[in-house]
């Protein structure tokens, strides 16, 4: 009954998405969980709402 | 003072939402837990975000 | 589909906190969502744990 | 490596959370974490979506 | 920089947490996330705290 | 109204707890937000349930 939630800078694609979720449900069915009792949360964040080295991550050149 | 944090899929009506909103806070009232000290936070999630059977809920037909 | 998640002081008995679980799955019930599509997670958080009016709740006689 | 996260009404200002952030890492730097190790993520909340004294913030006049 | 929060019953091994660990942080590398970047935080939580089907976890024979 | 929420690693004093509480109100303060309007929930996080660089925290030297 796993419940992820993942936190992470807007802009991924849909396809990065489609793929984290298949592959952390096979994650967890590597330690017993069936894809049945696995729920998956992505909050999509501004990188202006995103703190990092005292600073939003929107004004950060990486 | 309890904090509850509810994640759904984006869509539910203004309606929807005052109704559990109001009827949350009539339960925790029951086991002694004041209106004002109950705070309620709802984050809308898109079907895109969201992984249940180890796909986007948005490629699921319900 | 819903996710609930309960932040409150521990200390709540058992039956509270089935209570709670029952009722609130009969809330998100009126609203369309099956008792089998809810997920509710209780923390519970010591006092010393908790902030309000800038201090630890454990230090504030209510 | 701390994680804070904020959950507050939609509406403040980019001014407001570049403080919030240089700030609160302040903090943590002066209980022994380094900037580096802290990460912040904001949410905004829009009013209707948080509920207060049995209602939807976004109808109560403050 | 994301961050991944996984709430699941007690009661895993050392050995299924390791695992988990190691081979989320290797999906997020493989859609360009440096191990360095990624934050996972487990909670345990008691069955008794989980809510399926309007009963506490701990209640149901599975 | 804001909920701040701090997941950090298990270990920090009542005294360090108390400062971080005492001064995130403070910050709050200044962007005009009442302490009697904040809520801090600190989560103390094993070691072991700490994930970074694709490993347990609990498994790292510092």
């Amino acid at each position: 009954m796993p419940v992820v939630r993942i936190e992470m800078w807007e802009g991924r694609t849909e396809k990065q998405k489609e793929k984290l979720i298949k592959n952390i449900t096979k994650i967890f069915e590597e330690i017993g969980v069936k894809p049945d009792h696995l729920t998956i949360i992505i909050h999509d964040i501004p990188k202006s709402n995103w703190g990092m080295r005292g600073e939003q991550a929107s004004k950060i050149s990486h």
